[in-house]
């Protein structure tokens, strides 16, 4: 099965030059992918030739002439670039040219555009953002990331339901366990949208452990973690912020004196393999669920690894057909007839 | 100038066990203090005979005969449990025998019986929960840490004056700068309350800088950052969470086999020295913002160095006088005389 991702060539903070290297870097690595590039041809062109690269049957340059900024409110990139990389992309996709999307680009455009191109699946009022992060027992999928900033109770059970079918598709589980974000465990911690939705889950047939609270994340209490997109995005963007920290710290205590640069020296394959685990590149990836198509948000800040890691995601949703799963899931059971 | 705490001294996992020998350690390190152990007198004194400890004329036993349990709802704890070792700690704090109230229990429990007892300042509809922590240019202070699960943007302003105030006294800062945590920078992003909060921070006359992502926390993007209950508790405790597997991995790979494990060895001086700068315990004692007295919540899982550090928070705060400068903060300015 030949599968195409449409890749906006112009996303991110490096554009073209991050991005084509990873096309090129993903292609050899998976035969039986395509790629369509898409953005201004001259920028795409230029970074294929300096990169010295033949012509490659399963590389297509598909122009746009349009960019949206990485800091462009979303309504405006909706209402005014209508020949913009990221919604030529989109539009690939919706019209059956592409399998699915990956973007480098500002996150509310892409989700602005992409709920306006692509339209939510049928029982889906909003799409959110997931993604997997690391835990001491593996790793869990977090949602949402930032597309909803306001979430009911409804909502927070719908991301539920697409976190566990995207659990399934990732990581093979039959029944991946569900937590409810909290401020505690107990039954009467938490707001009103969190009552709601543990209520909804408690009845719902997902695999629904309760709530869990902000250590349980990293912990691996739950396959799939629930919240609203305001709480997940202070979540996650907190979490990069005290990683950042950290390494500061490991590597200006290492870097003290002649004594700790030694010892660094020493320890520095240990180091790297740390480094290695917890290596943000390898999480790279979010996932806009709840639309009808495959649509992967690579961080703004990514380098080639961390683009062709987002191109990786894509292609194993395709595979799994996560739109579909949800479509399924959503149906409403088929009606007893009267006639 | 003689300076008493109240330490319920059955508060927190350990109870006596931990908070006698921090009291012993405080007394000791401080000869202007006096601390005032509320509990049972028999866990009390058979702990004290326990470390064979002398009379203490600057040490005393004050009985309550209740304990009011970690997992114990707040509405029972207040209801119910009239002679709790908490209770009655934070009553000798609203009477005058005290100066400040240390409690490692139940942070619910706590944060209801306080409000009932001590009551908010005037002007402060919530008191607020309100921890430093440490950031690549120093420490914030970040509150509410999940006293407020739902809030208003006023609440968040009082919030941010009583935060103000804290890093006022905590780092001697003439204008702490404040900032709003937000799921992004620009102006159009965030829920109604974050929005509103911001409107009455940019005419508050504080030092507002504007929106911080969660990222900025670390970052060290302001001196205080100013959230809802919910949102700030999961911040803190995902931190914690991480910073847990952080040190796991890192456990773990130094583990793996001999030469990593000798490298460990070279490394441990540095690797110790990176574990003091992020430990837990130099940044336990969260205080309670708002309320007549200075009441300082312990971890409930902290040990004997970090209840010690709770009680100079609690000596820190006294002096400094925190809820006298809130009150005149908070006070109306005079109004001009008709007569």
């Amino acid at each position: 099965m030949t599968i195409t991702i449409a890749l906006d060539a112009m996303g991110g903070d490096h554009g073209p030059r991050v991005t084509v290297s990873a096309a090129l870097a993903f292609l050899e690595s998976r035969p039986e992918a395509h790629v369509a590039l898409v953005g201004q041809p001259d920028a795409i062109e230029g970074e294929l030739r300096r990169l010295a690269t033949g012509s490659n049957e399963r590389l297509q340059v598909v122009p746009a002439t349009e960019v949206v900024r990485m800091d462009e409110p979303p309504a405006q990139a909706l209402r005014t670039k209508r020949d913009s990389s990221m919604r030529v992309a989109l539009s690939l996709l919706r019209d059956g040219h592409a399998d699915a999307c990956v973007s480098a680009g500002n996150t509310g455009a892409l989700m602005a555009v992409a709920h306006f191109i692509l339209k939510t699946l049928p029982g889906i009022d909003r799409p959110a953002i997931v993604t997997a992060l690391p835990t001491l027992k593996g790793h869990v999928h977090l949602l949402d990331l930032g597309a909803n900033v306001e979430c009911t109770g409804e909502h927070l059970r719908q991301f539920a339901v697409m976190g566990t079918i995207v659990a399934t598709a990732v990581d093979g589980k039959e029944r991946p366990s569900v937590g409810l974000l909290n401020v505690g465990v107990e039954d009467i911690k938490g707001n009103e949208t969190v009552k709601t939705a543990a209520q909804l889950l408690a009845r719902s047939g997902l695999n629904y452990i309760g709530y869990v609270e902000g250590d349980g994340i990293y912990a691996g209490h739950a396959d799939v973690i629930v919240c609203d997109g305001f709480v997940g995005n202070i979540a996650l963007k907190t979490s990069e912020g005290l990683a950042r920290m950290i390494r500061a710290f490991l590597k200006e205590e290492f870097g003290r004196n002649i004594p700790t640069r030694l010892a660094g020296l020493v320890a520095r394959p240990v180091l790297k393999a740390f480094a290695r685990r917890v290596d943000p590149k390898r999480y790279n990836g979010a996932t806009l669920v709840g639309l009808n198509g495959v649509v992967v948000k690579s961080h703004g800040s990514a380098d080639v690894v961390a683009v062709r890691n987002a191109l990786e995601v894509a292609l194993r949703e395709v595979r799994y057909n996560i739109p579909d799963h949800i479509r399924r899931e959503m149906e409403p059971p088929p009606q007893r007839g009267l006639a």
